[in-house]
């Protein structure tokens, strides 16, 4: 017997609006990355085989509605009336961002053409507190770019939080996450309760998760159909992994797990409990300790500059992380069947030294690779990858679903 | 800037009969799946919210396509005319499979009810010839349960092969299959121009994703929202991955290659080229080689009774293999998030001896079972899975687009 389909729905007349609205805001979108031009209302007409009539009216809609804006017409060379170029507003919507990072916290605010319009971090926060002091320190921050927003016009929509570990979105609650020491802790809760925050539309989400969407958002990625592993995390290690173009959070939104892939079932203990987890060669603690810092209690970047420096024992220790990554990686692609590797969060500044042995492993492990390489490249996104992400979550939806913004 | 989404199209009102006549044909699916009810047009106008004039005229539509049929009305119990329930005809579409196994070939019609109603099966086909004439008796069989089901009245309306490998569904190419020794043979050409199946739409897909849509098209599986990693394969090792219910392909259609995981970087060489992939613990091959009955040229059969007869080699051979097995699906666990492990392929008889070491790996090593349990379960599919699939993915597809077979 066949499987019952329980998301199809039937159409509805509201429906055609609600997506020919998303449909002419996308094209407006794509055209502003594609190749920055901004298409008129008979563009759109003609790429979406809309009716001229049905595209104005939805564009007159989303003008008025602060989503989109239009050009100054340019110079009139013949005949007709020039045709008014749209695109995406920055003036009006505007999406909040926060992560919990390893020593730092960062909030954001971006407007709907992606530009940052206010951000604020703190460094010292101490992330082995207790939830509540952590999560106080991020609301604080939030609300102050939340006002710097708010003076320059902008209507805040929403705030994602980008957490480490098992984040259970639907709940809003962090389930586990092992390097922070948190279990099961009602985020969405203790933010939405705080001063300044109420009313405001909140999520959180994982952090990986969230800085793949940042890697789509970026511009200069080619926008659709692409798929990648992006590596992520500071202390740990995460994956967010795109399909498609599209995020695949997989059934809670806890895949991506790159951290607890197994390397070598005999290799050392990991934090998690298990043996031979990547995270026991290539997180940073692991990292430290065979580059013979971790009595400094360095971080990365010093690591970075004792590479540089060609210290035998921080490159041998790089060399290693880099393979233990690649046989993660390659399980990861013979899996997931993705284009790509992407070496973001932590393993970015390090990829001078971490992608050769990466290499190494995708041509050697990755079954596809004997006819199609695995590209590995540098994240473009730079360390506020998952706090750009979590705003743009935020204002994906807002392009997803712009009926409930306008008349 | 947002990424563009080359996907979203306008909706037009042919759009909206075309999606409303596959929501009706869900909705008499998924009663006849759920609960054996065969529900009424007032039942379906109720569920989706359209009006009841509307759905009658789909199903009317429905049933002059022969998609659908009336149950008899049940006996009078009270004033007004007692609703015909409806269900799915098994009388008109049939959709063909065909899978390449590991000795053998079998081929099969299902109605779309999903009952078999023709199958045949050649044990002794050498699978080390060459790809046409391997095919080419792949399409004999197939022309003969063509043959059979159309004497039936059925209108086989396309066919799918089910191939091991990496196999490019778009291109209707299989690109490399290791355990064939067959690289970038044009299948679907080769297919197209034998006898008796020209003009027949065929496609081509890799047998453990077709199996995968077997498992989820299994009556008593609970439609909807399921998630699993599926291990199939007879020689080598594959992997289905559903997730949400769908089943995940990858950019290619070459995900779920859990076969080439890296089980241990230095462990034992595999075919394909790389140290200590799944293969080289679990498949056949290296199975059979530890269990001491490699020189017998047994197969799984002959493993399965020396295990029950509790020799040690083989049952040493068998841990070994399920603990290998466990540490590759942590790994898809870890990645993925599924919900569950399914054993099938050549692991399901031997599930006895495999699933207790998988279980054991998959506890230590994946992150969220620290929360939650990852349940290993045997598939309900017997070895006709991958055929099963392929007759499946067809008939899906009539699901999913019927407006084409009505008028």
């Amino acid at each position: 017997m066949p499987p019952a389909d329980p998301v199809r729905e039937p159409a509805r007349q509201r429906d055609l609006r609600e997506r020919n609205l998303a449909t002419v805001l996308a094209r407006v979108a794509a055209s502003s990355t594609d190749d920055g031009t901004a298409p008129s209302r008979a563009a759109i007409a003609a790429a979406t085989g809309m009716a001229r009539g049905t595209v104005s009216a939805l564009v007159d809609a989303l003008l008025l509605g602060g989503l989109v804006e239009e050009l100054p017409p340019p110079p009139r060379t013949g005949a007709g009336r020039p045709a008014n170029g749209l695109r995406l507003s920055g003036r009006r919507v505007a999406a909040l961002g926060v992560e919990l990072g390893a020593s730092h916290v960062v909030a954001c605010v971006r407007d709907l053409t992606g530009a940052v319009r206010a951000r604020a971090s703190v460094d010292s926060v101490d992330r082995t507190g207790p939830p509540e002091r952590v999560l106080g320190a991020s609301a604080e921050l939030a609300v102050g770019v939340l006002a710097d927003a708010r003076a320059q016009g902008l209507d805040v929509v929403g705030g994602a939080w980008a957490l480490p570990g098992l984040v259970d979105s639907a709940a809003g609650r962090l389930r586990l996450a092992p390097n922070l020491g948190w279990r099961d802790v009602d985020v969405l809760a203790l933010l939405s309760a705080h001063p300044g925050l109420e009313g405001l539309p909140l999520a959180v989400d994982n952090e990986a998760a969230l800085a793949a969407v940042a890697e789509l958002w970026h511009p200069g990625d080619s926008p659709g159909g692409e798929s990648f592993v992006l590596v992520t995390g500071e202390v740990g290690i995460g994956a967010g992994v795109v399909l498609d173009g599209r995020p695949l959070r997989g059934e809670r939104g806890w895949s991506g797990e790159l951290g607890h892939v197994t390397v070598d079932p005999a290799g050392p203990p990991c934090g998690c409990g298990a043996r031979g987890c990547l995270e026991a060669y290539a997180g940073q603690e692991a990292l430290l300790r065979r580059a013979g810092l971790a009595a400094e209690r360095a971080g990365a970047d010093a690591l970075r500059r004792a590479a540089l420096a060609g210290e035998a024992l921080p490159l041998a220790a790089l060399e290693q992380a880099g393979r233990a990554l690649g046989v993660a990686l390659a399980g990861a692609v013979n899996l997931l069947d993705v284009d790509a590797v992407v070496l973001g969060g932590a393993c970015a500044p390090l990829a001078p030294w971490l992608a050769g042995p990466v290499r190494a492993e995708l041509a050697e492990r990755v079954l596809r690779a004997r006819l199609l390489g695995v590209p590995v490249r540098v994240s473009a996104t730079g360390s506020d990858a998952a706090v750009m992400g979590a705003a743009a979550l935020v204002l994906q939806r807002v392009l997803d679903a712009p009926a409930a913004l306008v008349a």
